[in-house]
Formats: structure tokens, sequence, C-alpha cells
């Protein structure tokens, strides 16, 4: 028995402030529960046809779960009474704490403070409430949760409006579900925990969490790792765009970064997508079906119906999935079972669909560089069964998603005999594309190792202010490669390294405290000549300077690590210039993380076109690149002495990535201390 | 009757190929159109159950449509017939045409050749056909097209599969149709005959349009502008991505630029979406109900649960829709509804719904800002009646968009009956934002005045090689801010150009010839004195030289103006630098354009922020480079002499936009003279 299955498996509930008055939440509530099959006593001490608290309830039957109706002012008594009376879970319902300001973050305290006296399990509050289908148990004042059948998709919401909005669409896709839940305000039970009770139910095959703002970043991601293991997890982060005023007017909390979040989310093992049409596109698929691990899972593709196979194809490629051409041995095959003159080369247009789909399916899957197979066909009895067919098609660890096209009761039907067989469906191209990405994305996230573990040692200390030549003698201690340079302290030191290092060279201020060389005039380029260094120099404030070789031609990249106030240690990687960072394209992970890992970031961003040889310029050394981004990660978690590094530029050059400035910013506080 | 009645009202219909084998896709056409309320004659001459020519069933009754189900080879003949039994239209639905290659392009040439002689009305061939289901002709082989209601949607699709997608997803999200119609490869019913049919059609109140390729832009153009001006018209155009060589193998035509595309229909009026969800999501939408033209629509946004509010207010501002704070009256009329501590400045959160939801709804629309109403409520009967909430929050001339979250046979007919009220309805929160951001599309569409006419007179002559002495007369000539600048056939002559222009100027070389002057070392920026002037002069190539005023600081922009191979003069504007070019962010009309039209360019940049004063960056004036657009694209539609023009950079400074450069390019064919 795990922390929450008094929540989720009760054997009794009682429903404090139940109701005769179809009005009040409370008869809502006890009329959805009208199916659960323990012990289920309604409590109103006004009401004479009822239990006059949760003791006497108790005397009846096991009370394991108080579901509270009553105002907000009223409910840590409930609580505590129910705790007092031996139920190990509790949720309060209705709104009215901190989310609504005033009198309500008191009443919030109050119940933190129940939990944290009897250790009860909370829900909420504001929380409609969540679904147990298999337990009969709909803890929910919407009505029509009795239309959510019992399955293995399992909800973990922010919000209570939310949940009900994914059990609502899933159930309308076709998929029962195991547990729907949804936090509200979250006072104790939160998503980590329901994720971790979620690891521990086989009866769940996929879960998709919806996320508003997040209170202990690392636990989160901790708890999404533990679980991804086990099963896919597929999350939607609201707050892509300003949304922040109203956002906290419904939990109370700031918005946490919706970027850092998603990328916190992925490097964890979840699949990210962008609204709740493809989370739930995603979640069904991986419910029924999962792909072998691959770091870029190729995807075959078959229609019946040459138009809408382009509108899939058009859409996958959107989302930069591999559609490779099939091997000469599969083309073999096809050309045996269709016409000549239909496309065979991947996708592969059926033409007219008949009874061979079902080979044409499997040749298809067999294909050597095909992991995923996506399919889409009209529903055409008379041609076709598609249901037989997909069958036939199966190929072993090659998962199949298949767009039914139609109306109606028997396409409806269809759709639910595909899903039952392990077939991930959908109603049209673009949900074909949305779970054949996801399909793709889990398989990358399944292939890729282990999270690294922090450093153990202290490699560097971090102390006081670094000016350019100290911060680049860092980078070299890492293994970066920044370009020959001299530090000088006078003129004619300057000439000697102009000499030494042949020009052409830059010439630069060295100062920590000068924050904006170029904008201040402290930059001089391509001083090749004793005459140009004196002038360069003269143009400098007094004071000393660095000499430095010219780094050749290249695409300047901008790469920092800092800490994020939720997720703690972050890498960021972007594209340099203005109208990257107008753009915000920028690639986040989690640090620490393995060159591998962060090899992959150029892959985020939607510049990356630029870094492979953009109009004759040079091509990214990717894993060179993840070596500098990694190390820089490992840098900022061991030392908790420094508050942010960046390199900007790193230059992408011919011959591996060139960092031409540094900043490292100490942190300023006392214990600014490496740690032991 | 236009010249589609024949093909889309017909008052008799000849099967001709139809055939007693189930299997057979006569068999499967006649059994569809056993609805058919006309005369319906079966045609085989080798079955004698049947009709043994057009000619005989047309002795039995009117005969105005032949619906053809023989090989391709025999398809030309079978047309030939129908013609001569008097038949106005037909339909050819197999494959095995142009799209197939081989003998294909001759049996297409001859339906081509028939369609000449005899002036019938051909469909096809390569489509599986088309529904009208208010006159029961349900012309497809493609069984549940029976689920299909008759209503007002109107599809338009070049693929016949696609035709079916969209008429499957509209019956299912509870919208009837009046017409869907599958091109094919449109050897002679092309989309312009179609829409220019609804134009006419009363019974038709919005359009979806599915476009792959394009062969003649002006004509879809001028036919979609007719369209649009009577009813609304949503388009989605595949090919954003690389699937040029499985869109040959489907149509036989090579893939239309799909941005020329999108730019070019939204300019002549409808509303262009990115996928299949999104065009049923609009278009159902646009066939309830419609908003008053508007330039930069307001929406106000109601949610009766805070959660999935949050989800709909991120999407529309991902649409940058406007969300405007609503007014103090407003404000205090929601107070006088609303518990207090619920947010209710726009989105305004109801708390828990009850009956006074309609209030809220109308004091809502009621706000002078808001221009179309954005709810979102998940299906609670026992709190509020949501049909009745929404009639209740009608105010004149505002449009709702209810998303009604919930499943079951219930939540379908309410949805069912908020259509039928001229609510337009959505399953979920994107379904809202989709809807939403159509009906703003579309106010924005008709708020745009009558599209320009091309410019009378010819303003220049453009012939012969333009400097970017030249080039720049020319865009003087145009009224577009250049640098004050001297043409210098000489050293003295450059010193004096120095002399009055004063320092620092731009010393260029001046050749037509050169076409990358930068990249080969024929710019020197930044010059002050005579002796930097002859430095540059020593490094720039003999002959004639360009000196130039320097531009202030800026933003550069890329301007051109050039020929669409299919929809002819259009213009360009992107955010200069490789970033923005390898993003491909660009903003595109057909020229020509008025002013005010054009100065809307930016908005379709992704980058758009760097024009809005980007870290103490200037404002563009919009209307000033509104004005240098429109006379770029008058120029080019004025003179056939002219291949191409561009302004690259084209500076936005603090005093409006600079040409810092142009290129001017005539076309070398002998007829390149201005129209008479």
């Amino acid at each position: 028995m795990t922390g929450l299955d008094a929540l989720f498996a009760p054997k009794g509930i009682a429903v404090v402030g139940a109701s005769r008055d179809p009005g009040k939440l409370g008869a809502t509530m006890a009329r959805s529960l009208a199916g659960f099959g323990g012990h289920l006593a309604l409590v109103n001490p006004r009401d004479d046809t009822m239990h006059p608290s949760v003791a006497a309830a108790a005397d009846d039957g096991p009370v394991d779960l108080a579901i509270v109706c009553v105002p907000a002012a009223a409910s840590a008594a409930v609580v505590a009474e129910a705790a007092a009376a031996g139920a190990g879970a509790a949720v309060v319902c209705g709104g009215g704490f901190a989310e609504a300001g005033g009198p309500g973050a008191g009443y919030q305290a109050d119940l933190a403070a129940v939990v944290a006296g009897t250790r009860i399990r909370l829900l909420g509050p504001n929380t409609s409430g969540f679904l147990a289908p298999h337990a009969g148990v709909t803890a929910s004042f919407v009505p029509g949760v009795a239309q959510v059948r019992p399955g293995r998709v399992a909800v973990v919401a922010a919000s209570g409006g939310v949940n009900h909005v994914l059990a609502f669409l899933l159930t309308e896709a076709g998929h029962g579900l195991s547990l729907a839940v949804g936090l509200g305000n979250a006072v104790d039970v939160s998503a980590p925990d329901v994720l971790d009770h979620l690891a521990g139910d086989p009866g769940t095959t996929a879960v998709a969490l919806h996320l508003e703002s997040v209170a202990d970043g690392p636990r989160l991601v901790a708890a999404v790792r533990r679980l991804s293991a086990q099963r896919p997890v597929v999350a939607l982060v609201v707050g892509r765009h300003d949304i922040g005023a109203f956002a906290a007017s419904h939990t109370g909390a700031l918005a946490t970064s919706w970027r850092a979040t998603r990328a916190a989310l992925a490097q964890a093992g979840a699949v990210v997508v962008d609204d709740e049409r493809e989370l739930v596109d995603a979640v069904g698929a991986l419910s029924v079906t999962r792909a072998r691990p691959a770091r870029s899972a190729g995807v075959g593709v078959v229609t019946a119906q040459a138009g809408p196979g382009l509108l899939l194809l058009d859409d996958l490629r959107g989302r930069r999935i591999d559609v490779p051409e099939l091997v000469p041995a599969t083309r073999d095959a096809l050309a045996a079972l269709l016409p000549p003159l239909t496309f065979q080369a991947n996708p592969v247009d059926t033409g007219r669909p008949g009874p061979e789909l079902g080979r044409i399916l499997r040749a298809v899957a067999a294909d050597p560089g095909v992991d995923v197979l996506a399919a889409y066909a009209l529903h055409e009895p008379d041609a076709v069964d598609l249901v037989a067919a997909a069958a036939e098609g199966r190929v072993a660890d090659v998962p199949v998603v298949l767009g039914v096209g139609g109306a109606g009761d028997e396409v409806v039907r269809q759709r639910r005999a595909l899903l039952a067989a392990g077939i991930a469906v959908a109603a049209d191209p673009r949900g074909v594309a949305a779970a054949t990405g996801a399909l793709v994305a889990d398989a990358r996230a399944r292939s890729r190792a282990a999270a690294p573990t922090a450093p153990a040692e202290v490699p560097y200390g971090i102390h006081g202010p670094h000016d350019e030549d100290r911060a680049k003698g860092l980078l070299d201690l890492l293994g970066v490669t920044t370009p020959a340079r001299r530090a000088c302290g006078s003129r004619a030191e300057a000439h000697a390294a102009l000499a030494e290092l042949g020009g052409p060279v830059a010439v630069k201020v060295l100062d920590a405290a000068v924050l904006h060389k170029t904008e201040t005039g402290g930059v001089h380029l391509g001083v090749r000549t004793a005459a140009e260094l004196d002038t360069a120099l003269d143009a400098l404030p007094a004071g000393r300077c660095l000499v430095e070789s010219m780094a050749p031609a290249g695409v300047d990249l901008v790469l920092g690590a800092r800490r994020d106030p939720v997720f703690g240690p972050i890498v960021l990687l972007g594209i340099g210039g203005t109208t990257a960072e107008a753009l915000a394209d920028v690639a986040i992970r989690l640090a620490p993380l393995t060159p591998a890992e962060a090899a992959d970031m150029p892959d985020d961003l939607a510049g990356r076109a630029l870094l492979d040889g953009w109009r004759g310029g040079p091509v990214l050394d990717a894993p060179a690149l993840g070596r500098v981004v990694a190390a820089l990660g490992e840098l900022l978690v061991a030392n908790p002495g420094l508050a942010e590094i960046e390199i900007n530029p790193l230059r992408v050059t011919a011959a591996g990535p060139v960092a031409l400035d540094a900043v490292v910013i100490p942190r300023e506080t006392s214990d600014a201390q490496p740690r032991p």
C-alpha cells in the first residue's frame, strides 16, 4: 500500500457536507459516487437522514477517504475530524483558499497545519476532484464523468478543470482511464506524489501530465524520471505566452519558466507536447504501443489515399521526423503487391485500397529503416477490413499508428477494435502525425543513457571578479578552445604580444568591471601592424589589455550556464545576434548532463540549418560542442560559488567551436564556497 | 443555371460501368447513389439488366450527369458518348491518368479533347467524386458518406481523399454539408469553377478550400476574392515542407510555393489555416456566425473553469489575438454578478458556473472593446444550461464561440443545439482558440478596402543595367528615402563629394556588373578624412565609385519585388541577416497592393519584436514602410521590363526607412518594354 491508496483506492468514503438540495456541490458529489462499490457514508449534522459526523460514519464501516464539500472556512476542522476518525485521506474540492486571496490564505494555512499534525493525505483544495473508474470512485461534481470508462491512461492535471477536459477528450478518442486527478492548490498531494503512485500501478500504461507552475523542480524531475523508466509520460506545460496575471489568480503561484520546465521534463524522459489535442493523441498512442529505443526512429508511411498522405507527410516533416527511403528488398516486395506507377518509395501510396493492404503494411514495417509505421485510410469496408489489415501488417517491435477516416458508430467501433489490438488510432492525418511524433520522441527518450550523476569532486574554486583573461583561463582548464592570447600590462607587452602571435589580432580592454566592451569602444579587431596597434591602444582606456589572435569566420552561438530558480543549474544554447534573441530560439537542459545529451541541443533550435554549412559556412562539430556544454554544466554544478558563466560568442568554425569571449559571475553570497 | 448545375444539381444521373459485383467501383457508386431522388440509370452493355448505353438511359429520363466508372483507356469515349446523349457533365473517378505517367497522360489528353470538342463539364479524372447531400447526390465510392448530413458548409478539395477527410471531420463536429468536391486531376473543372459556383449558392454559408498546387494563380485569386465578398472562405495549403516528389506523383504537377499561395489567398479575403483540424474549427464557426469588420478584433474570454481558461488564453496569445482589458463599466457589471476575488479583467473566470453565466457573457460581449466572445465551460447541466446561457449572452454583431467539455450523446446534442442557435462550438480550448482566430482573421479580411487596381500609367521605363546610383535614382523617383550620394568618376570628384557631404561616408565600387560588392571588398564604411578616403580608393578596383553619407544605426530589412511563376508580381519583406533567412521568416503579398495593406506585412514576421524598439533600437514607421513596399509593387506591375528589384538593406531608423543598397534586374527578353 503506497501513501496514496487511501485516497485513490479507498474501502470507504464519507461525503461531508452532503446535501439533498440538488443544486449543492455536496448533492452532486454524492450522486457522482453512487456507483462506488465500497462503504459510502453521507455526513451532514443538519440533516437527520445522514450521519452527523465522520466518526459516526466510521462506526458503520471503513472510512479511508473524506470528501469535504463545506465552505473554505470550515474545511480544516472537517479534515481534522476525518483524520481523528481514522481517514487516511481527504479531498477538499471548493475554492476560496490561497487562489482567492484575503482570508483564503489563512484557510489554506489551516489545512496545511492539519496535514502536518495528522499526516492525513490531502488532495486540493480548489480542485474538482479525481476519478478512479476501476474502483468506481468518481469524486467529481461534473455529472458527465459517468461517461468515463475504466482503462489504462492516467491523467495528472494541475487544474481540476483540465483534468476533466482531458478525461473527456480521452473518452471521446476511445480511451479508458485508470486514474484522473486534478491537483488544485496542492497543499499536500502534488504532481510528484501522484506520479510516484502511478509508478507502482501496473494498470496504468501511459500518463498524461498537465502543469501550470512547478513548486519543486528537482522533485518533479526525479518523479518523472522514475515514472518514465516504467511507462511513458506525456507532458503539456501551459504558459508559453504571457498569461501571468491570470495564472497567478488561479494558482496563487508565480509562473514557472515554460521553456525550462519543458526542457526539464523532456530530459527526465517525458514526451512534451504543445496542446491538449496532441496530448490526447500522444498519450492515447503510447498507452497501447511503444517503439523500441532509437535516437532517430525511422517512420514508414502508408496511405490508401494520396491527398491525406500528403497532409501526413507534410506534418511529419514539420516535426523533423525521419521518413527514410525504403531499401531495395522492400521496394521489390511492394512492386509485387502494388500496381506499377504508384508511389512506393516512402510514403507508399496503395492506390485504391484492397485486401493486399495488410501485406503492404507488413512489407513496409519489415524494412530495416522503419521503426514506426504511420498509415491512413478511409473506412471502406467493401474494399478492405482495416482491423484485419493492421493485424496482418504487424511486425514485432514496430508499432502501428492507423488513421481511420469516417463518421458514425461503425467507425468508432472499428477504432476501438484497433486500440484493443494494440494499434494506435487517429481520426485524421494530423492525429496520425501527432501520435507518430510521440512514439518517435518516446523512442528517443528511451535511447538516452541514464542521467549523469553530479560530479563528485570540486574541480575549481570560483572566487572574486573574472576579467576576460581569467574567464578564458577557466575555459582552458575545462578543455574549451580559446584563441591564443596575451594579457598585457603595458604598451611594450602589447607590442611583444603582437610580434609573438602575428596579426591580425583583437585588442580588448581587460577589466572585469567593464561589462559591455564592444559597445563602449573597448574592442579593436583586425589589428595587423605596430602602427595599427598603437592606434588601437590610444583609443582604449588606460590599464591592462588583452591581445588575442583573430578567430576564423564562422557562425556565432551563445552558450550559458546559470541557476534556474525552480530547476537549479541549467545550460542554455542559442544562435548569436538579435534576431535569434528576439525569436527566443534557445535550447535548454538541466545540468549536469552528458556530452552526448548536450550534443543534441542544436536540434532544438529553429535556426539549426545555420549550423549545417549554410551558404558555405562551417558545419557544426556537435560532439565537440556537446563536450563544451557538458563541461560548463559540470562546472556550475560543482561550484556553489559560481552564479553564471556565459560564452558569447562561441564561434562555430571549421576547426571546431572556439570561445571568443566569456563572462564569469560569482555568487555574491557569503556562503559562496566550493562545497566539501 | 450556372455552368456547373448539370454536375452538382442533376435531374438525372447515368452510372456508366455499373456492376453487380459488389467489389467493383461501379457497384459501390451505384449503391451510394441509391438515395438520389431523380432519374438514376445504370449503364453496362455487358449486363442485360442495365441500359446498354447512355443514349438508351436518356430515353428513359433526363441524364444531365454521367458518372464514369470504366478503365482509364475507355473513359474518353464514354464521356464523348454521354455528351452526345445530352449530358451536360461527367465525373471520371478512376486513376491511371497524368498522375500515373506512361499512357495515362495520353488518356488524360483524350479527355481534354472531348471536353474541348463537346463543352461537357468534366470533374476529375482521379477523384473519388463529390457529395451534394441536399440533392441526394453522393457520387462517391466511400460508403460512409451516407453519414454526411445536408447543411451549410461546402468543401472544395484538391484531392478526393481529402474531400472525404474533411466531410467526415465536419460531420463528426456536428456540421452538415451543402457540397463537397474532390477535384482530382482537374482536367476541366478546377477550384475557381467550383468557387464561382458557390458564390451563387445561397445555401452555402462558408467554404473550406484545400489546395495542393495552383495552375493559374490570378484566376484562383479572382475567384476567392469574388466568393469571399459573399461568404467566408477558409483555406488549407499543403506543402509547407519538402513533399515535392510525392506530390508530383499525386497530381502530376510541380509544387506551388506554399508561402506565396497562402499570402495570395489571405490577400484575396480567405482565412488561411495550418492543418485540417483548424480548417474544420474555422469553417464550422464561420458557417454559423461572423464578426463585424475589424482590423484587430478584440476578444472577450469567459471561462467557467480557470485551468481550461489558461489553456485558451495561452493559445489566443500565441495567435497574437487582442484580449483587451474590459472597461470599468463592464467590470462593475461583472462585480455585481460574480463573487469577489474571481478574475474579472479579461479573461473572466466565473468560478463555479451558475445560472448567472448568461448575464456574465452578455456583460462581456457588451464591452466596447469586445468584438468576439470566446468561452469555455464543462457540461454541467445541474449548474447551468449552456444553450440558454449562450442565448442570453448574445449581443448584436458579437459572435460567440463556446467550448463545451464533456463526452456522450447529451453533449453532442447540446453542441448541435448551440450550432443551430448560431453559436460556434468546440470540444476543447484549442478548438475555441482556432474558431476565435478564424472569426478574428475574417473580421480583419473584411476590414480591408477593395484591392487596388493595377496602375494605369507607365511611370518609368526600365532598360539596361542599373548600377547602385541608377537603382537609387529610381528609388528617389518612387519617393523612397536614400542617403545623400555622389557618383564619382575620379579621385578628385570623390574628395569633393566627401567635402560636400561631410564624414563619415561609405565609399563603394559603382559597377552594375559587380553583384556582391561587400564580399569582394568593394565597400568601405566610416570614411571620415581625406587620408581615409585615399586608403579606401586605393583598395577599390579602378573605375567609378559612389560616395554616400552613412545612415544612422537601425534594424535592417530586405524588401524585394519579383514575379512569382504562378501568381505574378509579388513583394517580399524579411528581416536582414542569415538567421532570419535560415528561418524563412518572410512576409509575402501580391502586387499591386495598397500602402495600408503593405503596412501590415511586418505583423506576419516571427521577428516582429525587433522592429518595435528592441533593446533601445528604432521603432518601425509602418505606414512609411507600407508606402515603400506599395511603390515597389506598383513599379513592378507597371513595368514589364523589370524582372526584379530588391532593396537590401532597407534600414529601419528613427527617421523612417532608408534604402542603403538596391539591385534592379531588367528582364532580358526582347519584349521587355513598358506596356502601352
